[in-house]
């Protein structure tokens, strides 16, 4: 080190004086790592698990480009062309719509964040661990949270949730769509109209079922709609979705106190995205390679049409139920209608341990499959069939390696 | 749509019911946008601006690599590497050492939100837009914000820290050591001990000076460091780097409050990065391909080693000082000890706009050179230079474009 400094400051003079007694006066006392020597190597697998699920392989050649800068006239094009794509995606005419850069949690934050100050009443369905998440955060925002609690597996009817606005009066209603935990499809139709009367704001959560799964913002009413990229869109984690009707802009624009978070202020976003007419100024570095990522799987189900994503993503589940029945398993979600087309929830079968059935379809297949999550826990196995993965040929992939599992992995006596 | 209804319901039965409906009685009003038909075309920039950098051709493979799941235990493995390698860039051996899912301003957020509670004392160095950012974030945390405003080219020294300790008796200092918009650097040495002195802890931003400038968080007492991935490591933006000393954590792990932020609660990060004892829990989803880069970005620094990045970047800033001063333009930060190597400032030459030397270096050269952020909007051209981007070649480059910028943009009568 000595030796280096003594080069240095004889080529550069005096302007290296300051670094030169920094550097004289310390050392290196932590070493590089030896494990940051060996080259990167990524295992290859099939993600039939809740996600994420694997890449396209459109999407994930736009993850290799170079970066452009986040203000280049070109990276501006992209970010309309996603706002575009999520307008159709989410079936909405909203000028408030845009991609948050973070996951799904960080765009579920930037809808709290921006619609909800203190004090205010929120309603939060809880059939999953997603309104349990929703509710965290309404707490510590310092909202006034109301939990509307179904059992595992059920969801929750129009009734219960006119019951919840009289009872509470909310601003603010949360349902997740697809909750991933349970593996229940939460009806959207009728929601948004009885939330409106209640003069209550409706939020979704599609991101287990987005492009699987008929959603229609305008026409049902969502005030404000998230999702992910690494479900259906088969995009790498770290980008979101997120959309907000006038009414949820309103909301947000006639606050009294600025949202807790800089990074998710809305409107901040909403100039850097271009959703007003203002000229876009710099907020933050947007995930550039994320972004173009995010931009193809939006071209991808452009390309292939929503209806027939929603197709073919239903006639996938309908052939897993009929194989995973043959293997005598048994659907956690009784009621057909309420069945997540994406993530198929399925009980335990009894005498295993959910862990040797995870375990040896990964060890001996490549294969991931999941057991529950939060409230479902130790209950289900749950199996993601999203976009490119949705198709026949996953399923019986999937199927026989689940028979081999049951064949093979230890069954205890009852 | 009818069509493809009336198949979907033939082949499905009954528990197709609800969608069906839900279908039935909605149509896709907004057409699949034609925009997004087009391929995907990314033009070919040499990043010279303020950051982000290009892609170092092993990051950008990286980048281009299949997902495996956030819980993995090979994704595990290269959390832990990105651990070991943000220990050797931030020479420091704290446990609580992660990278946060978002850009440089999200890992400014996760450092106050979780140390600052609603009424603590914060003192901000602001000399240029950073500390204006960290005032901002703290403002809405609802601490008690005290700004040390220095003129912008200017920098804290350890004086007129130690009088805004005495006076404002801060729980917390914010401190940039590459101020990008003003092209400082600020020293490090004294000012963590004088900190501790008045029972304060130090934050410290390293953005935009990370790998290019010495920087010993344990020797030189820095509480909380945070960096970029997208300026000197030279991967994609979208992730950052952010470490906590065992007294930060103290201060996290005694608050009274929760953090406002879930995404960014570091008690769950730092079971979710393996900074606890306890098994890892899902907290969200990680940019996976994000965590390969700066996994790659990290094992780049590593094999060049700290020091000769050091030298790289001293060696390059005084290349093209020189360079630039045989082009009569004069350095905006007057004294040479306090110019940042990354970043250089130019104060624009007279006469000349500074749209009209950017568009030509973009327009003729394909390179990006910035104006001015924030507070120096309208007074600088920005040069950055970059880990792969800092080479003596790219300063050729960077400074024939500007000469031939001079010759050809319109110059007006002082
Ligand atoms: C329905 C649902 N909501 C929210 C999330 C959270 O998304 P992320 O893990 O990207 O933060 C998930 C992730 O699995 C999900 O399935
Ligand atoms: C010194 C410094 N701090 C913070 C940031 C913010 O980082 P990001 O744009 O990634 O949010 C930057 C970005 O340019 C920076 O230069």
């Amino acid at each position: 080190m000595l030796r280096v400094l003594a080069v240095a400051s004889v080529a550069l003079g005096p302007q290296a004086a300051g670094w030169v007694r920094t550097m004289a006066s310390h050392q290196l006392l932590v070493g590089p790592p030896e494990a940051l020597r060996k080259p990167l190597s990524i295992p290859s697998r099939l993600l039939l698990g809740p996600g994420p699920a694997n890449l396209a392989p459109r999407v994930r050649a736009a993850g290799g480009l170079q970066v452009i800068g986040h203000m280049h006239k070109e990276m501006h094009q992209i970010m309309d062309e996603i706002k575009q794509g999520i307008q159709y995606v989410f079936q909405t005419r909203n000028p408030l719509t845009l991609a948050i850069s973070g996951s799904g949690h960080c765009a579920l934050e930037a809808a709290l964040f921006n619609l909800l100050e203190p004090g205010d009443s929120f309603l939060v369905g809880v059939n999953g661990i997603w309104g349990q998440r929703a509710a965290d955060i309404g707490e510590r925002i310092g909202a006034r949270v109301h939990l509307m609690i179904k059992e595992l597996g059920g969801h929750h009817t129009l009734q219960e949730v006119e019951e919840g606005l009289v009872q509470h009066k909310p601003v603010l209603l949360f349902l997740t769509q697809g909750e991933s935990s349970s593996g229940v499809l939460q009806p959207l139709d009728g929601y948004g109209r009885l939330c409106h009367r209640y003069k209550c704001l409706l939020l979704v959560d599609s991101v287990a079922s987005l492009g699987a799964v008929p959603i229609y913002m305008d026409q049902q009413g969502i005030d404000v709609l998230y999702s992910g990229s690494q479900k259906v869109l088969n995009a790498p984690p770290g980008t979101s979705l997120l959309s907000f009707s006038d009414k949820a802009k309103n909301k947000i624009y006639t606050r009294k106190t600025k949202p807790v978070s800089f990074y998710l202020d809305i409107k901040w976003l909403a100039n850097f995205w271009g959703c007003d007419d203002k000229p876009r100024i710099y907020h933050h570095t947007t995930p550039i390679t994320g972004l173009y990522t995010l931009r193809e799987s939006l071209a991808l189900i452009v390309e292939q049409g929503l209806e027939d994503s929603w197709r073919q993503h239903r006639e996938t589940m309908a052939y897993l139920h009929g194989r995973l029945q043959e293997l005598g398993l048994r659907l956690f979600v009784k009621d057909p209608a309420l069945r997540l087309p994406t993530i198929t929830t399925v009980a335990v079968p009894a005498g295993y341990d959910w862990r040797d059935i995870t375990n040896y379809v990964m060890d001996h297949f490549d294969i991931e499959i999941a057991g529950g999550l939060g409230p479902s826990a130790g209950k289900v196995l749950r199996i993601g069939l999203m976009g490119c993965n949705a198709t026949r040929e996953n399923v019986d992939r999937v199927t026989g390696a689940l028979r081999e599992a049951l064949q093979r992995c230890p069954r205890h006596k009852l």
